[in-house]
């Protein structure tokens, strides 16, 4: 299949130009910084004549190879139904974009578009792994902490899991880990409201005794308390608690951060001194912001799949494109496909049932 | 009943002074503070063996008659199985205090103990009020935001919730709000994943039309960034999902601190600066601190009792008691108990559900 690239060659990445609160413009800028800085081809996927105008703004001197431009007539708007713009707009960049994937074209695909029409696409185009039947495919997002980051599967896709989703994110996770941070044994929990075993709500109890029969490092239940603190490596949530923890969270950062500016230019000597440390409270932001993780990888489909923020600035771009060829490059995809085939045929018994 | 105070009567509170992670020490000087600063009565509820000597340690002249140590043997530890301690520890702080508040001895109930046994100690001594179904009480947490406090309920009481339950606590945290705030029609909403109407897991979209029939201003679903952006009055989640929200959020504020102390010790200019910018730190976290809000009350049973963070610092028990004497002096559980009855009888049909 097309996402298992050699390490060597260089990542073909087809990118949504159109999807995005800042598309193409955000677009078109995350392609050009990428290209600049790591060297990886960029299909700009969408309405060549949007994307053109955008292309043309930029020095691109030098990487004009890197940046071709594919032309898609259809575009998803952010606010549309996912599920009927998918069925009817069959020529959408992300269609389009998932389409060149598929065909080898590229290797992986990265959108800010609309959340719902990406994990549909990549759901039709790619398919599921075998052995995954959660009825999406899991976003896997990064949580910044104070000496490390976790992932939180899922963040929102599947809102009412099945026990045995639950527990194909954790394995699924434990692998992400494993990979990107070349940890053996990532200690991966389940996101509960207290830590003894059997505190949470249905669907998590009845997952605990699946994701305990998995061979990985499975370490309990933490609380939202614990997630941002660098205690674990992987936390595993139905994507209901998963998405109101993650959004919370970005919440939270944003109350901080006005509150913060609201304090320190209360008077003139605080705005002064203020100043002086704006180079703290810039590396701060850049610790907590999303922008700086870039990507949400999509966990079970047959392809490489990257979801970035509505919001995303291009330099948020770049960074998801970042995310997408280290998914490429780690063989996620690949990885993930042989562990569910290695789950399904190994004991313990429980595995079977993944 | 003995919760329904006159306004102008001092409020008697029946602290549980053996509960939290520094008891008794934090609930002796919890209450000389709320003594002080507000001439409540705090009756000092658990071991007279543990809590006098604590209490020597204070110079309390002429606060004496405020602060009664009322003697319970027995103590009900942090992480005690909630269930079965309450059964078999009839004795306990925090039961002797309930049934103070049910003589009509006190008006209140607060305790930093176990919250399991806060929870069941209130259900059992109290009560639950007609027409409230909920397995527990509901907590209602003020979650602080840049411009206005949220409040958030239920917080983590009930973890699989019917839909006439999510119902219960949209009509309970109305009326909360409005008498808090005196804000006549408080704007309440759902917390969900989405804002379209029908975005949500299955007990949410059960709930909604529920919600939606009641004589409240409820605005429809609002997402885990909205709760601290002073958008709404009331956000109603299922305990699991709020718990996960409420955790979270502690747990984003300690990481953005910690980074924020982090950058700001970097180099010495840095930190002489930020020195001079203490006062303003210090502000910055007693407006983002539990300490400040101090308490939670539990709303669904008949009788005022307020639940502070295990823990808890005698700062915040002074603050847990101020919500206590809040909820006292705005009659909260007579008026909930005149809304359900109201609710009751009333049209439209889907009332009667609750």
């Amino acid at each position: 299949m097309a996402e298992s690239s050699g390490a060597q060659r260089p990542v073909r990445v087809a990118l949504d130009a159109m999807g995005g609160d800042h598309a193409p413009a955000a677009a078109v800028e995350g392609a050009v910084l990428a290209a600049r800085a790591y060297g990886c081809e960029v299909q700009l996927v969408g309405r060549a004549d949007d994307i053109g105008p955008e292309l043309a703004r930029h020095d691109i001197k030098g990487l004009q190879h890197l940046l071709p431009v594919v032309h898609a007539p259809d575009v998803i708007l952010m606010n549309e139904h996912p599920a009927s713009a998918v069925r009817s707009k069959r020529q959408s960049s992300m269609a389009v974009a998932v389409g060149r994937v598929k065909a080898g074209q590229a290797n992986c695909f990265v959108s800010a578009g609309n959340t719902g029409a990406i994990l549909a696409t990549a759901l039709l185009g790619f398919r599921r792994i075998d052995g995954i039947t959660s009825e999406r495919p899991a976003l896997a997002a990064p949580i910044p902490g104070p000496r490390a980051s976790t992932i939180l599967l899922d963040a929102g896709a599947n809102v009412d899991c099945k026990p045995e989703w639950l527990a194909q994110f954790a394995l699924m996770g434990s692998l992400y880990a494993e990979l990107l941070w070349d940890r053996p044994n990532p200690r991966v929990a389940t996101l509960s409201i207290g830590e003894e075993e059997g505190k949470g709500n249905a669907q998590l109890v009845a997952a605990i005794p699946l994701i305990r029969a998995l061979p990985i490092n499975y370490v309990g239940n933490v609380q939202g308390t614990d997630v941002s603190a660098s205690v674990v490596d992987v936390v595993v949530a139905d994507g209901f608690a998963g998405n109101i923890y993650l959004k919370g969270a970005e919440g939270i950062v944003a109350a901080f951060t006005e509150l913060l500016r609201d304090e320190l230019t209360r008077s003139l000597p605080r705005q002064l001194m203020a100043a002086a440390l704006r180079p703290a409270f810039r590396a701060l932001r850049g610790r907590m912001s999303y922008e700086e993780y870039g990507g949400v990888p999509l966990l079970g489909v047959n392809g490489v799949c990257v979801k970035a923020h509505g919001r995303s600035t291009g330099y948020a771009l770049q960074n998801a494109i970042r995310v997408g060829m280290q998914c490429v490059r780690l063989d996620l995809v690949a990885r993930i496909r042989e562990r569910m085939a290695d789950a399904s045929r190994a004991p313990p018994a429980a595995m079977t049932r993944l």
